[in-house]
């Protein structure tokens, strides 16, 4: 079983600490009466990673930030999810918001997640269950990983690395999207080709939209400003800003190469049924002075020389098939079609 | 009865006194000639806040000026309603104007209001009779409340936080305004959608521009910038920036939909539109060459073969038959209906 | 008579005089023999007002700038009415530029103006003979105005917000006139809204370019950099900013404003068209397959056997009908009309 | 002859030596074999102007470089005209590059220009064989000019402050093209005023895209950043600097007129084509009813009452009428032309 | 044989050692086992350039990475092709990564290159076989260079030198095309002209995305950041430094010459489609009223005097042309053809 996908109704607790030689994982339930003091009192050269998945009741997390120490402004907006991504510093913690974009079932996911970052611990608060962090799990499990010889800011990077690289996966999608949508375009364009164009845009808009508060928050981190903060993690740190940086340089591009296809998507659309209309209105306009003709000598007028002279039923064919293929000529010169 | 939207004619004070053990609650009415005096002689360790709402006369407003030693500049900017949100800093009070926004008998009312921050009061001027308020009032009326335990700059935090969800509430309406206009697009667009659209987009324009300088007004209050505003008010100020640069976030999210939903609905609307052109033209069209055979067998010439002919009729018949069964081949095979 | 209309052929020098307790107000005409060093003669505790409008000759101008010690490149440039708004300090006077719009006639006057601004004096060039300065003359000339008792810096923050309040005057004319075109856009479209609002925007285009540079004039002013203006009257002249950046705000809503005026008006414009080409093609698309039927029975051919019997005439038209409505309730059921 | 425009197949060195009490102007031809030495060795308290035009060998322009201790990369860029404006400080001389613009013979030209400013020399090189410095030579020859009072950077500015003028020259010329477009957009619009409109764009864009540049290069030149360049100077660069911004706002002007043009065009096009189109399927619309009936009286139907009815054709003619005239005043009651 | 494009399955290290007084050359294969310690082992006074092309296992990486003492990251960087151009300093080495942008058989190549700069080699990692340095390899060869008298900041200086000239190059072919796309617009316009505009519209973007974050980079370097570039080698970046911004000029020149080709090409393309809609409905709208006439004489009723009158059927032909003559002149007035 898959431990990211758990079910976590009554919020549960789960930690891991490690340190360079072992590690320790498991789980407490908010039901059973959660003793927060055993929470804070983490061992020596230990660090602690508490992850709290599915939301949790307000209560428990303002017992859980009462033990920490935790500003009661941030307790609110760990719960408040429409907080763009932000990083505040309490001195002794530091407070990080940031969205999570992944892909479950096929169906894109934005989840809010919100970071303490302490001197030997690192909780972290998802909205839903899922999450992205399956393989720090692994990392911290194995024994001789740099992840197990460092400590709490080190695994910070690792989750907001973990976080930044979702991104990288769901542009992918959307880069082979955008591949499909440009064949559709210039082959069948319909309005699902619309809809789809519509869609990648508006998913881009909001991968922009994230991505790019995280930028400040990781330029933060990576400029010795917080002493949280090892000098040789801030150099892991610029790390993610560079990929933040490739991440908003990419979505602009894949905007700008929508923006091509809109564009190209409307001009082939109206090129195409402008060509329709016009074959239909050179079809009209070659019978309909052949019509005129005819009806000509539909009238019933007593004198009509014409009319009673012998060839007279051929000579009008000649003059109409004269007269079509001179406009046919006509129109070709004028390359019309 | 509510007590935000009292007549106001003869221009009521609404005063409110509090400190953390009591508080007091009175109006005082204009034409009784009020003892400006009284108004600014405020009992040690109270915090008072005096409410104007409704505009009060040039004469009044000059007399509190002079009560509470305000700048002429001041009393001349409170009367201006065209005034963007601001900060001025008179070393012993703070000027601070604001837009508030919200909803009255499902109408947007967008109202101009100024504030006086002194050392131990605040001065509110409403330009109408309602306000986004009255939750203040029920936290200072309470006992245990935080408010009630802090000074007046607490107090002008709590009535900025409450203008800015003013916006968010209005945000939310328009919200879902704009969720209804992208199924109406989807569905039937009509000349009304069209005007649905407009006006969303004008009051995103009026929310973006009102909301904007508000962002520097409290970035400047959040800065340590006056000594009256207290370190520990600052966080709280820090939280309303962070609220208005969401809200700000959100107006531009809304503002890419929209455009998005224009683009999409000139082009649905051109789409169908184009699609019945082509139908109607493709119907005569596939008549135009018929009723020209027509037109030649309507011919009244004396020798014309095909007439006496025992079949002709039907071979006619067999032959329009043929013409517009191919043309309707033809013009499926191009995809054309 | 108004003193602002006055002819001045010969390049009339009005000058005010005046002090807390007094003042005095007369004009020279340049072709008198100007005698320059009176000019710059002003009694102590004085402050002189030097008002030169519609132009005077270069000769007169280079007299004028010996006198008060001018730098000849600031001669050369008062001359020139293609400078933008500006301000130079050369340490014993400031030498400003802008544009004064206001409307005389009903028509728009862009004006350009120089102001030499010293200790004790205040010399305006005019282009043109109107100006927006007769109320501040009136309070020049009343006892007890605030004008009387401040000094030139004073006169020049007057007239600088007269000239900024000119603005404001204009902008207000200009949204009526925003009023006027969204009606006529919603009801009666023609090309005359077409150009009322290339009108509308082309004025806006100028008054936000106009207005733009006079913005840094005012921020430089108000900010403590020269001791030819007193920290009491910066105070006033941070009001003449912010009503400029007012007026900024304002010319970028209105110019928003207009943009979705035109996009609608483009709109309304094409889908009354579309409405009205759709009505007429599905008259013709009606009648067409109705022609063709009766062009049918009017082929002479001897074998026809409907034309022989009794009831075809009939037969025929209840075909006819029964196509016709099948028609109409199909082009119905499809929301075609 | 006019100086400027001599033949310089050789490489001609026009040479101007000045100082207030004297000058002397004279022309060394490269094949002569120049003798650089004599070049650097200029006269005390004298001015010299070396103008190189149409280009000259490179080998020339070494042995110049080595004469004048010019840095290699230096001469290397004299000789690449895809250079932009800049400035470079070279302690003892500045490297100066622009684009000069002028009309010769109705054509526009745009031409490389490069100077070294020493501390009593300019050197100039010209890309093509005019200039725009013909004012500037007269003012050298006068005695009582300003220019033969000052130093060489003084020259420069002259030089600078004649190649920004030129630029106004042509603005004037796009300026008068851009009023002609105006009347044409509202009279007769055809496809050249589209090729006129976007000259003029493009003429624009490289004006801007040349001129830009060069604020950054006065903007350093005036902020007392080279002793090379006199304090007095400075004045008089900052008053080119002033120019430029004007000719960028001119630019910028200009630019959204146009971009007005070219939407008022595209829209007037459009407008006259719709309402050719409108009259025309109008016409076609009255005549199918009527062709209709008629073609119903064509039928050769043996039993048709009206036939034989004594007033059946005058009916018809009444019914037709009848039908034409409701039609018409439906048509104009809907206001559709 | 060309030595760029050189088969290097096995990673090849090819590798130039130069002094003022000599050079060598020699390659060593990765399968050989390479001594890496041989490899970091440079004699006195000598620039080593190594360079690897087409890239190379990643254990042959980390030996290089430790021998040299290159940080993890940067070795993990240098597999990592989706790197923007970026600059690190780590004290004893620079590392700098850049995109390549050449030509190879008509097919544009965007190759990824990273280098480590060292005090006295360069590393560079190409991604393919073939690169833009054939010239520098001819100038170390040569005794008399520039190159072989400097060090190496002067080979870095020179590999960056000719990728930017690499740019120059891809922007001249890409202006030839905007050349040949103009012609077709103005002539023959097509869906093919439509995508060329897409193609070099796409092209200048990655182009425009690419060169974009190399300036900082060489701002960085051309600004005494660094020990490890000699001023006199500043001086040759900021030469680079000023192509860079020559490039982002060209390609947002030509951005703006493509936008407007795009506008002109949609405006030709429906202009001359609306030219031939008109042109035909005018023919039909011509032929109407004349076959309602031919109807009209077509119908069979007994009583019709004109169908008796002997000059009935003349007089019809001369009413026909009389109302085509009419209209010809209607619409050639109102300047419709």
């Amino acid at each position: 079983m898959e431990s990211t996908v758990k079910a976590v109704n009554g919020c549960i607790f789960e930690i891991m600490d490690y340190r360079s030689d072992g590690f320790s994982e498991y789980w407490i339930e908010d039901k059973d009466g959660v003793d927060f003091e055993v929470l804070k009192n983490i061992p020596e050269s230990t660090t602690r990673w508490i992850n709290i998945d599915g939301g949790c009741p307000q209560s428990t997390l303002e017992c859980l930030s009462k033990t920490f120490r935790i500003h009661p402004l941030v307790t609110e907006d760990i719960a408040n999810n429409v907080q763009r991504a932000k990083i505040e510093d309490y001195d002794d913690y530091l407070y990080i918001v940031s969205k999570m974009i992944y892909y479950m079932e096929d169906e894109l996911i934005i989840e809010h997640i919100s970071f303490i970052l302490g001197w030997n611990y690192v909780i972290s608060f998802g909205e839903l269950k899922g999450d992205v962090f399956t393989s720090i799990r692994d990392r911290i499990r194995n024994q001789n990983t740099l992840i197990r010889k460092s400590g709490a800011d080190y695994l910070m990077y690792s989750l907001l690395d973990a976080i930044v690289d979702g991104y990288f996966e769901v542009l992918e999608v959307l880069g082979e999207r955008i591949d499909k949508v440009e064949e559709d375009v210039l082959q069948v364009s319909s309005t699902e080709t619309l809809h789809e164009i519509r869609e990648v845009k508006n998913s881009l808009m909001y991968i922009h939209k994230y991505i790019w508060p995280l930028r400040e928050v990781t330029s933060w981190m990576g400029k010795d400003s917080t002493e949280l903060i090892r000098p040789a993690t801030e150099l892991y740190i610029r790390d993610v800003y560079d990929h933040i940086i490739q991440i908003i340089d990419t979505t602009e591009t894949y905007r700008e190469l929508l923006a091509g296809l809109i564009d190209l998507n409307l001009s082939s659309v109206s090129f195409r049924l402008n060509e329709v209309m016009k074959v239909l209105t050179i079809i009209s306009t070659l019978f309909i002075p052949l019509t005129f003709i005819a009806g000509v000598y539909g009238m019933n007028f007593r004198y009509m020389p014409e009319i009673d002279w012998k060839y007279g039923y051929y000579a009008t064919w000649v003059i109409m098939v004269v007269i079509a293929v001179s406009m046919i000529i006509f129109f070709k010169k004028k390359k019309w079609f």
